[in-house]
């Protein structure tokens, strides 16, 4: 059987990774999350830009509509400050928000730090693409994304992406007996 | 002593149970919860729409504006897919959003199934009507309605509705003592 | 060492205080809070005003824009009623929305009255002013203040505002040890 590889788009955004002042190790963690959690062949397409609202949406719209991720993934830019925009870029570019993943993904930070109220994360669809804005920090990625992923293979499916899988020992994703494919069952 | 009947409009949006290819079920499953639940007189007041945004809206607009319910309850299109409309529509004609429902919702729906975030269920007013979105499954509707409808009856109070009473042992009813009709106490 | 006072704006939104109908609790009972959570010093900068939005507004931006207030706390307005426009007047005043603080509230005020999802409060920046809507009651202001203040000085360093410490046995305001200062380690 041939399987096309799924794609997903990982952007860091961040000014001082972008020029290059220290290393992004935030877009590796992610990476290495995703590849311990799918069992589905996948490719990521990865992106660094500055905390430039017009350079997040162009990051996001080019991963979504022309590197067709069904998946693309923020990192950083979520917080209070005044350069931080990337909730605005990702809302400017939704065709549908799904405000369950940002009350989600803060409830889950809640558990480890009070400042996770801060965070203004935010899940949308934009055609056949997920966009899910992650944490800045390492730690606080594996936590949200162990917080959230057992819904993004179901919510991949509705909005037209691939079948993706995962390793139920790193996270169980959850889909109705009806959206089971039969291989899966 | 007379008493007005209370009007609940119940919309069920789905573009086969509008085709009639199946039998709208859900509808019916909020009309049974709401006969156990209600002990003030009531009578619903029901539609049945495809996933169109216009028409979800037009249905909404005459239920709060023309049949002066004080409550309309929708079920199904709340989720990511793209025909999924029925939050843009109720957000569309509010005058007033109250988050708070939407976060309920899922935080309960989320004690069954982690695809509870993928629902984008709002409750917003509209003049002396509120107005929310249930879960399209028969099932999730009798959980999502035993988890808020605690909260309604003084909703519909301070937008300037008629006066709900609920039975006990279904769902208790909070207000706060000052609102509390002597009958009632 | 000299230290400026850091400013804190406290707005009680109520048409009959502010017509001299009854006594304003709800602003004594914030400054008092805040009294015995705060280490910093600080001043407390007050306004009475009306349930009409554009003189919320006002006050808000005079609080943010002209007093420098660091924090502006609002009370009263929140609920779902036709009066209740405390919310939208925050709205529209912020430069960003903080939708945690609003998340968390309603959460912390669930634990005591199922009602709680009725508020419709926010959290925003404006400037590098955090402005926070509080319920309109004097206990659950309190309840509301224990369940959140714990982010609050963070969230005033990220935005540009003064150091705030705060009465570890009142609350434990949390930073990430990269935000401590040496002189509370």
């Amino acid at each position: 059987m041939t399987m096309q590889k799924a794609r997903i788009g990982i952007v860091t955004v961040s000014d001082r990774a972008s020029r290059g002042e220290y290393k992004d190790l935030s877009g590796p963690a992610i990476v290495e999350w995703l590849a311990s959690a799918l069992s589905t062949p996948w490719e990521s397409v990865t992106r660094l830009v500055p905390d430039e609202q017009p350079e997040i949406e162009r990051a996001l719209k080019e991963l979504c509509d022309v590197s067709a991720c069904c998946l693309v993934v923020t990192t950083g830019g979520t917080g209070p400050a005044l350069r931080d925009v990337t909730p605005e870029a990702t809302l400017a570019i939704a065709d549908k928000i799904l405000p369950g993943f940002g009350e989600q993904m803060r409830a889950v930070s809640l558990k480890y730090v009070p400042t996770a109220i801060l965070s203004r994360q935010v899940g949308v669809v934009r055609g056949t693409s997920l966009v899910i804005n992650l944490p800045g920090q390492p730690k606080a990625i594996k936590e949200t994304l162990d917080g959230i992923f057992a819904a993004v293979p179901y919510c991949i499916d509705l909005i037209g992406g691939p079948y993706l899988e995962t390793r139920d020992d790193v996270v169980k994703s959850f889909r109705p007996k009806s959206a089971l494919k039969k291989s899966s069952i």
